[in-house]
């Protein structure tokens, strides 16, 4: 099995409004809750493309309830490990303006975890660890867990040779990333946010000089770049890919872990015709498959 | 008792962000969660002056639970007595914009109420009126509710020489008054929306002649307007008032219920000298009492 790893998981509620104006009321018909978190999202990709997927990390009072009932009613390949805590799982709001179609997000930040649930948390990862072809850590901590837990992490999944994606933001990727994970999927902003660069590339290489061994940046409507120990390229759609960017990431994360043993071109083309293909979603952790199939062939890979 | 009922309470989120940026990521670390819906308020205002309060409407799902837990906890003098059933209470979500004080509001419509649901409530409404010295019929109408609810729910109270109050809006507000409620409470916008007239007297004139036997009409900083059988007043507060407009609404109904039998020019000095020690309070259903005690002898209530 696949394992991935969403430490602040989230109860997602989106809201559609004719248009959002500031300071005023907005009465919400369209609305829908789903279980939400980054490496959530990775799993139901999984699940559908076919692998056996497992979902760690925390859940806990009533909105913790909603995530996993809704998991379950939702993604029924997918298996919920994620370890009950006294805090209450977040919320996020995506408020969708249906004039532009602009999205506006709100994301609580998260219920405060005690230390006694997180050293539990560590014995419960590294048995699932045991099971597992591969590792995700997945999205931002929660209050009260260690900035240097994806380090921790990292280094638990290194040393009993499980290969681990690390896909997060800030210092918890400035940490994250030298404790030297097989891979990180950082995004444009989270990795000139990391360098000081805003050239994905220089950037891309400066993430791999601080310790992951692979760094695969998605770049949004223009593809991926990946720098590997075999080699740099640069994958770019047959035509350019908008939409939901959390739904896109994780797609691309679920893509590479996906194909892990495929050279470097083959799995980068799998990911950005996956990410394309969750455009056309209208929910994170989905994809249209028939537009997975027909993109994956005509996604150009180049060396850079 | 004083009854209230709320047939779409809410489940209240605020969240406060440093500001308020359509289409961009906002990290939500303040945010809070109360029993919502304007009945709820008006009996925790009644609560806190002394009367008891029961309250009643409709609760479901996680949401509910969780509204109907914080209820008993925040607000232990008022009794619940909403009704059970299949659908998930609504939330709503107050952004608050701190570097202006404004606030974005996000309703949800709320749950649909099956047929037999609301027949169930009409039972259960009478059986809590047989105990009423008052009620207040406050707020929207979920899905599923005939918009002629609150017209019978007059009625039944009529019927039993129980004085009902109206503080609702719309469809709602215009087939209700038709059915000679006691009292109703628009604020400027709703009686602009009834009547068609911006001018608050002209505007509640006219709404009295619609049905209700007396009009106490919120004028938000300039305090209020009342069109009785007894005459015609304006109770203005000593100084602006300004701040949450739920909140001052809610606190105003609370009073005319609590002070029914005396003279207008004393309720309505009761009303406006609350409203205005709401604003203090950072949540709807709470008021300084000092301020309170301060302002009731300096708001100037005046024939209009």
């Amino acid at each position: 099995m696949i394992l991935t790893v969403t430490l602040n998981a989230a109860l997602d509620l989106t809201y559609r409004v004719p248009r959002l104006l500031p300071h005023t009321e907005h009465r919400v018909d369209r609305s829908a809750e789903r279980p939400g978190g980054k490496g959530l999202n990775v799993a139901r990709v999984l699940a559908a493309l076919g692998h056996d997927a497992v979902v760690t990390g925390f859940a806990g009072g009533p909105t913790g309830e909603t995530l996993r009932r809704l998991l379950a009613e939702t993604a029924p390949g997918v298996t919920d490990a994620l370890a009950s805590i006294s805090g209450t799982t977040r919320r996020t709001v995506a408020v969708v303006d249906e004039s532009t179609g602009d999205t506006t997000q709100l994301n609580e930040a998260g219920p405060e975890v005690t230390q006694e649930e997180w050293i539990a948390f560590e014995d419960r990862y590294v048995r699932l660890l045991a099971g597992a072809e591969a590792v995700a850590l997945c999205g931002s901590l929660p209050p009260g867990v260690p900035v240097g837990a994806y380090a921790h992490l990292v280094r638990q999944a290194r040393a009993r040779q499980v290969p681990v994606v690390l896909d997060t933001s800030g210092e918890p990727l400035r940490r994250g990333i030298a404790a030297r994970p097989d891979l990180v999927k950082p995004n444009a902003a989270e990795l000139a946010a990391l360098t000081g660069s805003t050239a994905p590339l220089e950037a891309a290489r400066d993430a791999r000089r601080r310790g992951a061994h692979a760094v695969a940046a998605s770049l949004g409507s223009e593809g991926m770049v990946a720098v590997t120990p075999d080699g740099t390229w640069r994958a770019t759609p047959p035509r350019p890919v908008r939409g939901n960017p959390t739904g896109a990431g994780d797609a691309a994360v679920a893509a590479l872990l996906a194909a892990w043993h495929l050279p470097w071109p083959d799995r980068l083309a799998r990911a950005v015709a996956l990410s394309a293909a969750t455009v056309n979603a209208p929910v994170a952790g989905e994809f249209d498959a028939a537009l997975y199939e027909e993109l994956l062939p005509k996604v150009r890979v180049t060396m850079a």
